[in-house]
């Protein structure tokens, strides 16, 4: 399953990738993200916040790397990625050149899920 | 000159591109976006709001794109970039490949930074 969270304004979904990268969508499309009603574009950036700092503690990562762009698919999504200096872009940006093959021992994605839901429980 | 904009928590550059393109920086460094104290990063997220809005108001743009990465140096500044279906990478994110030699005409870029200090003004 894709999908790692979700409630009436949002939904979390993975990114296959060899890094720890999710996309978090607004369920109604908006183009950007200032076409968001004010208080669904707070309630993202605080999703964002709590998602980078679970990934922090969980995976440990070099650095957090945020995007949102669209410019495929004009709809509002924010990508949330754990880099490591072993990963296969770093210090490129994942849409950068390639480095490299990612060759990094992970804790369990699946443990992460359950973290992130717990954190994301008391969200309004 | 190259800073468009200063208060005592941020400040704002442009970095040179053929696209609207600008950097939001906090003065004082943090790693992460979770680092800053609450009230800066909500700021700092304030700011990105009132940027995206002048960039598509005065450029009309395409597309508005955010990110934030500083794998390279690890201190927080948010890219805000006005994409155009003509500009060197349109569709791919400004670090893709280049697709083209940009060719837009774009209003002065001088007069946006007047527009933008002015919707500035009120914050706190």
């Amino acid at each position: 399953m894709n999908r790692i969270y979700e409630d009436a304004d949002i939904y979390i979904e993975w990114e296959q990738s060899d890094i720890p990268w999710v996309k978090i969508f607004t369920h109604q499309p908006y183009k950007e993200l200032t076409e968001c009603p004010e208080a669904l574009r707070r309630k993202l950036f605080d999703i964002y916040t709590i998602v980078e700092k679970a990934m922090i503690d969980y995976f440990k990562p070099t650095k957090m790397n945020m995007a949102s762009f669209g410019n495929y698919l004009p709809r509002v999504h924010i990508h949330v990625m754990a880099r490591f200096e072993a990963d296969s872009h770093f210090p490129e940006p994942m849409w950068g050149e390639k480095q490299r093959e990612g060759a990094m021992e992970l804790p369990d994605f699946r443990l992460f899920e359950a973290l992130l839901r717990e954190r994301l429980k008391g969200l309004k």
